[in-house]
């Protein structure tokens, strides 16, 4: 059976039903703890599932900031200091990287207890248990003028993997680096591999890779 | 041990290996097909990858695309004819929803074996397999200056849902649903749920609910 919800019906149902239901819409979404540090040297850590793929040339990444929520002092930091970092999430520390979205006052890295690493003197600190680090410098920012969204693209500046999930053509192996996905709000999940497929092409099958 | 690529490293990379390494940065990405009609009646269905969450009063949705890529049909029909939908992708079909992305010259739902399916007189066909449907109007199209990617805003018109994945607060079960999640360009995982967790705030311990 099929549940309908025309767009009044959403409208008038609870906020947090609403909320929950348009979260969890899109499917499976990225995890990312995004380190930052303000120029009076406090660092800042704060889960995001709404990090993406902008370019590989040069490399260039998104990432979505609602309006008004905690994740305000990551784009302060951002626009301050122009440096930030993305690192993904593990079953080992999932729930740590869930806490620091709670409204700390000082550094989430010392609140929810995960070290922070310099890595390549670059400015932003990473996540030590982190498999894979990245790096990136404020590149341009736009705010959308639907509901003042505010969407920050940033250049890759150094990236770094645990070697046992980078694959020789540039792939990751995220089933193997452990790396943790996210549904609505608060959910997590590990990914369970079906298959690679091949490239597709008008009249030719498929096959696994 | 950790692998180390600066910027200058991956820009004197393999492009293809760029290519795998960049588009695998992210983490698990949510897998959406997206169908559209022309205004001459043909029907087109096309993978995505960066679809998102941009409101949820009023329920808003936003997806990227790539300069020059396949998926310029969908966008063409979208930005001629105002409407999309988004339908989540299965392990009962995600061979066929990859396929999709292969150059067809017709309907991508009749080459690759996909029932189209039309519901409340919407305008756009949904895929008559996926456990959830969402049918969309469009709302404001962005070009990042960056590199020419595409953002696209679709207000959420109505929600089509398998009963047996939409708990009672609002948010889906993607396991029960067998939702797929993608990684990489080519590579379909399924969600294994570690848990879910309470609302974050300072000086609690979290619980699973």
């Amino acid at each position: 059976m099929m549940r309908h919800f025309d767009k009044s019906g959403i409208l008038e149902a609870d906020s947090s039903f609403r909320r929950d239901l348009i979260n969890s819409l899109s499917g499976y979404k990225s995890l990312n703890l995004i380190g930052t540090k303000s120029k009076d040297g406090i660092t800042n850590l704060s889960p995001f599932s709404q990090v993406f793929h902008i370019g590989a040339t040069p490399p260039l990444v998104g990432i979505l900031f609602r309006p008004h929520s905690v994740e305000r002092h990551t784009l302060e930091n951002i626009m301050e200091t122009g440096y930030f970092t993305m690192n993904h999430v593990t079953e080992a520390f999932y729930q740590q990287a869930h806490q620091t979205a709670a409204r700390y006052e000082n550094s989430e890295f010392e609140a929810v207890g995960l070290d922070e690493e310099y890595l390549s003197d670059f400015f932003a600190p990473f996540v030590k248990l982190s498999p894979v680090k990245v790096a990136c410098s404020l590149k341009e920012k736009q705010t959308l003028q639907v509901n003042g969204t505010v969407l920050v693209i940033g250049a890759i500046e150094h990236v770094f993997i645990e070697e046992r999930g980078l694959r020789d053509d540039g792939s990751l192996d995220l089933n193997r680096l452990g790396t943790v996905t996210v549904s609505g709000l608060d959910e997590y999940h590990l990914g369970k591999k079906l298959a690679r497929l091949s490239y597709p092409k008008p009249d030719k099958a498929l096959r696994e890779i």
